[in-house]
């Protein structure tokens, strides 16, 4: 029988259509909130950060939503991504079970990122905006960015988080190389950096900060909108153009996923790959069972409150309902920067708070060691964020040696680990601890959640 | 029109054998001969070092060699490759030429060198061989061993040229994640080794040294065998696969190209897409031109002699009529580590001596400049050794452009730049300097060239 089992699509079979959950979810979501008001925001509120094209998806029903045929030829570069069966770590694991994962590392930027990056770009060029504001974490959502601005012609400035500004000058490295800017948050460049660095001059930065200072960039300059590489509900409808292909290319391997997992940052990785099937599920169809996977010292499903709070340290953006650790909750600086967040989209949170995914957090040891075994068995170097998922994957996998069932399992390996060396040899020179949050700094933060009269 | 043109082969079109050269070479190539004796050698004398299958691969003149099914089914994972036209770079070029772009840095080590690793690991494993040891210089092609030794089990220790085993830790951690040992070069752990750092304490290592402790270790254990990443003619045929890819690729297009441009180091790669075209120019095809593209600090094929000698610096190999800088020529530190050789391959150079290919040299900043120009176009950000080869093209295209001529070129974009962010970032800095030999050590090198009865 043959090791390597994989499945790829014919460009003429790429999804033509994002699919947006909101069309199926049996009850409603609590609406964003304008921090003053307390009232439901329109899109006039958000038409300072997004084109408006991008804010009717926001806020779309609509099941289907078509991806330009622009985008759709730029996505042809890479996609339709290539879905394996991994039979090498079926085999190492031993496992009855069956193991698939969809690989998004095969993009120029090397992750799953760009398949929002090239239509915000598109949409907000489409608009006459040139330069666009964002932050990113360990950096492939500022480089995807990058990348976009690089084929759309658009300026591109990156706040970028400074640890990992720190840990990963090649990221920004590769940034400039789409030349684009990249600066380490907090940063003098904004009123929320400089008020962060009056207070802490040795601040180490957050996603939540960086969104403040590309917000306030963004909301300030007209000529400047906003992007954001996760989190939304249309950057993760945006990202179903990877559940889409897995199903048809499920479809080829004659199989189902009783299992999908994902790993959860800000929440898009997740989605992309599990709501068309959840949709499919919500539509009567098979009952798959899904698990979103997040660090142990940032467990935002495990252990936040679905609130209303903001999305960012400076409280500028609207509330919105989601597990939140609370805005001024400052994770350790772990290796997955793209998971250190302290909210979560608020459609997965959604989902998660009517029973219908399930959640876990490991430590980010336990991740490495998965994602070697995997390197080991598959050939491919998993990025820390997706070495959560493949950990995930793998549990599953035992799970069934144990039980004796052949379950099906699905998995997105949302990018390689080619950036994240210093990661590994960390974790090889056995200087890689398993880091928790502060307990009290969790409770303060959770206490200073915002009151929401709506509520 | 659309603008990203890919050309993808169904797995079915992936070739099932290798093209061999030898077979339509219009004269034979002078045989490799015994350093002692001088007379010709024959396979006995390679075998403490190679399995007999590549020993006769290596001496084949048969036109076509199977590729093994388990060979095949692993190389399914990522190939066949992609093939790309390169429209938004003829845009930003403004040339009438068209420009194709083969591209190898979908495979899980990044760069085309698995073509061999995959294969080489598989004849060793079936001759019972346990341990491979081989040299590698910028890290593309022991990465790419290492992750053969992973998927067949093997022991894979790499001699690691020190300059690149300082410039590029993140190689070493990516070995290491195949479960592979690095070793800085010279290393204590031969007598090749310890010979060098006894005379040049702070030797940064060549390639030719780090071969002859790869080549050492292979000779005195039995588990053991040697691997070489170029160079030799069995590596350039199993390259073969990527320039019978692109003829089947182009044939979608409905093009065959006028010119074929690659880098050459040991000449594995620019072999690869250049020799199943030049087999059929042989044959009485069409009339293709042949450039290959070397770094001006070590210009093997544009400065070097074409006389026998030695492939490494401790004198362990076998005498090969080669283009060389003398085997004692340590090129300097430049960032393409995988070109830093001072010989050339024999099939390389006798093809060059029969005036059949031009070659043609460039300094690393004009390279970097070219590859940052092809990443803002085509969003794929190439490995310094690969920006070689987009100079050449782009300076095709440009000719082409002058001249008023729609010319078809085809390169081999033969491995992505992830790894190679600190020399990108040197180039942004500033830093990058066009390095030059020394012309008196270059002299004295090739005085040194050993003298051959049978020349």
């Amino acid at each position: 029988m043959s090791d390597t089992v994989k499945y790829l699509l014919d460009e003429k079979d790429m999804p033509t259509h994002w699919y947006n959950i909101m069309a199926d979810l049996p009850e409603p979501m609590a609406p964003p909130l304008h921090p003053g008001t307390g009232q439901p925001i329109g899109p006039d509120d958000l038409a300072p950060l997004f084109p408006m094209e991008l804010i009717k998806q926001e806020m779309s029903t609509e099941r289907e939503i078509e991806i330009p045929e622009e985008v759709r030829d730029i996505f042809r570069q890479w996609r339709p991504t290539p879905l394996y069966r991994a039979r090498r770590l079926e085999k190492a694991l031993d496992t009855p079970a069956k193991i698939y994962y969809k690989y998004e590392g095969v993009s120029p930027a090397g992750s799953h990122k760009p398949n929002t990056a090239i239509p915000q770009a598109y949409y907000n060029k489409a608009e006459g905006i040139t330069k666009l504001a964002t932050e990113t974490g360990a950096g492939q959502w500022g480089s995807s960015l990058a990348f976009a601005g690089a084929l759309f012609g658009m300026e591109i400035d990156v706040y970028m988080v400074k640890v990992s500004f720190g840990q990963k000058p090649y990221r920004k490295a590769l940034m400039e190389s789409y030349g684009a800017r990249c600066v380490a948050s907090p940063s003098n460049e904004t009123n929320a950096g400089r008020a962060i660095l009056a207070d802490h001059p040795d601040s180490n930065g957050s996603l939540g900060i960086a969104i403040s200072e590309a917000v306030e960039i963004a909301a300030t300059r007209d000529d400047t909108k906003y992007a954001l590489g996760s989190v939304l509900n249309h950057v993760l409808m945006h990202q179903t153009i990877v559940g889409q292909e897995c199903m048809k290319q499920m479809d080829m391997a004659g199989d189902y996923p009783d299992v999908i997992v994902g790993c959860t940052g800000g929440g898009s990785n997740f989605g992309g790959i599990a709501f068309p099937y959840l949709g499919e599920k919500l539509r009567g169809g098979k009952d798959t069972k899904f698990i979103a996977v997040e660090p142990a010292a940032c467990p935002t499903l495990t252990r936040g409150q679905f609130a209303y709070d903001f999305g960012d340290t400076g409280h500028l953006t609207p509330l919105v309902k989601m597990h939140t650790l609370g805005s001024t909750f400052i994770p350790p600086g772990f290796h997955s920067g793209g998971l250190r967040y302290h909210g979560m989209a608020p459609q997965v949170s959604h989902v998660q708070d009517l029973g219908l995914i399930e959640s876990k957090a490991y430590h980010q040891t336990t991740c490495f060691e998965a994602g070697v075994k995997f390197a080991r068995a598959e050939g491919i170097l998993p990025a820390p964020e997706a070495n959560h998922a493949v950990r995930g994957a793998i549990d599953e996998a035992l799970r069934c040696k144990e039980e004796g069932k052949s379950e099906t399992i699905l998995f997105n390996l949302c990018g390689h680990g080619h950036f994240d060396m210093q990661a590994y040899m960390d974790y090889f020179g056995g200087n890689l601890q398993d880091l928790d949050y502060d307990e009290g700094e969790l409770a303060m933060a959770l206490a200073g959640l915002p009151s929401v009269a709506a509520e």
